[in-house]
């Protein structure tokens, strides 16, 4: 086991998935500043507790903010928020990042880097793909399900794979400490497309089809339905120069079949009235394959089904 | 205007669109014989009620039955039952078509002559497309809210244009004494496709979308994703070689967006819980155009949506 880096780490975004890995990092002791919203002064107060199958612990002392001004700058800028926050990052971003620092984006989605390469540079960004399964309980309270792997990747700004750095081995050496598993990705588009196989049938559906995981896979239309989208998150992808094997399809179907029935992220978004995180999850995947010359019409129906669906799930017309 | 031709017609399934129908003709002076299941002693005892902008009336007189073994022979049987109710029909048509008579396949959707033709040839099938706005709010009691129009034709078992034949022009001149307005249609599977082009974006949609024509005609993604839908009715219409113009495309929008908000009639099937046409309107076209070697993905994408919808509409398992 690596011992701790000394890299400091400030969460933009204390919730499921930021507060569960922020925990992590600090209870591995590491040095970690925690950005909140409407969860402030509890935490301040209470700090951060964690329910999880590896262990539940409580963190009582938590270097809680809730200004970005009040941060101390840090080396590895975790950015948590959901990417329907992401126009908050140029107020969120500069104070915080070191001048040597970098901004690890955890977020589902295609060129979500973006937002934050354009305000610390491209050559600063790193990207991730959680694969996670946990839910914010109540304030400060996080329960975490399932999973926990982390891929992780260098960002380009022109798309092309970057390899693996030396300072990205260290900050997943952080990661590994506490306990996360970390998946190093040398090219991080096609990590992000493979995720996108699970994520676009999945997530999608879910709302659409108002259903779990189980009832998809339960049922040979929704079930048809999934694989021929990842299908054609396959063309998708292949229209950015990269390749997944046909088996991936089964493979993750298989791995669904297995899951506990599961309501995605997207679903509880939906659910909560929250924005779906449609355009980078669909939008943008779109936008790259067509920039390619390469439709994908069934991925279409399911985004403009979505983008109606969040407009209507968000404003008092709906009837339901 | 014409007289009454004399001819008899039965009403199989008196509902929002066989009980106006028949009643029309029956108010007209024709001879109309109405096959009824739960509404049958209520009808028996006090008639139809039609409500209509065209003047309400009432019916206390109708020949009502609650089995075809009562029923007279007739000239022209309406089939007026919803696709999903065609596996009746070998028990319904033979005791009441006469040896001369027609059959009237009053259904939305492709192919949905088959089953009558099955059982009493397809020489004697006639199909028709109903252009109704119509419910029924209680027992017998119909309430007709716009629209009445009939595109009429003849069948045939190859799907060629039979053209427009005596026994046609003298049902619709029936039809047109009742206040109804034909369209004689030379090819019907022409005429099939045409109302495809409305029913397959907008009763599918307003299901998986929970939503009305209005709503759907507001939001520029379901609008833009309804205009594909129709392209693809269109594609579809091509691969069984009928030419359907790319200006019918607009002339359908405006007309839906010039209609009252209306929720389709697969939308009122779903809320009540009864069985979606799906197969009518999507399973059929969809083989039928790739039985000529086309795809239509889009309109797929809905197929399967719509029958993971409706299974789970049916079953105990819908949790909301």
């Amino acid at each position: 086991m690596n011992t701790a880096s000394g890299l400091t780490y400030a969460i933009l975004g204390t919730g499921a998935l930021g507060g569960y890995y922020g925990a992590c990092l600090q209870k591995a002791g590491l040095e970690v500043h925690y950005l909140l919203r409407s969860d402030y002064a509890h935490v301040k107060q209470h700090g951060l507790i964690v329910e999880t199958p590896d262990g539940d612990f409580r963190l009582p002392q938590v270097n809680a903010y809730q200004s970005v001004q009040d941060m101390p700058r840090c080396d590895v800028v975790v950015v948590a928020l959901k990417t329907t926050q992401n126009h908050l990052l140029p107020d969120l971003l500069p104070p915080v990042v070191k001048d040597e620092g970098v901004v690890l984006v955890l977020q589902n989605g295609l060129g979500v880097e973006a937002a934050a390469a354009a305000i610390a540079g491209a050559e600063r960004i790193l990207g991730g793909l959680c694969f996670l399964c946990s839910n914010k309980v109540g304030p400060g309270h996080i329960r975490h399900l399932d999973y926990k792997k982390i891929a992780m990747g260098e960002y380009s700004a022109t798309g092309a794979a970057v390899g693996i750095t030396e300072r990205l081995r260290r900050i997943a050496a952080d990661f590994e400490q506490a306990g996360i598993p970390i998946e190093l990705a040398a090219d991080l588009v096609l990590a992000r497309w493979k995720k996108l196989m699970w994520n676009i049938p999945f997530n999608g559906l879910s709302v659409v089809l108002n259903a779990t995981t189980q009832e998809m896979m339960a049922n040979p239309d929704s079930l048809a339905l999934a694989e021929a989208l990842m299908r054609e998150v396959m063309q998708g992808a292949a229209a950015q120069g990269r390749a997944i094997a046909p088996e991936f399809v089964q493979t993750m179907l298989v791995h669904t079949a297995e899951m506990q029935p599961y309501r995605t992220s997207m679903k509880i978004d939906y659910d909560e009235q929250r924005p779906l995180e449609v355009e980078a999850m669909y939008g943008s995947p779109l936008r790259a394959a067509q920039a390619a010359g390469v439709q994908l019409p069934q991925i279409q129906t399911l985004y403009q089904q979505l983008r109606f669906l969040d407009a209507q799930n968000r404003s008092s017309q709906r009837q339901d």
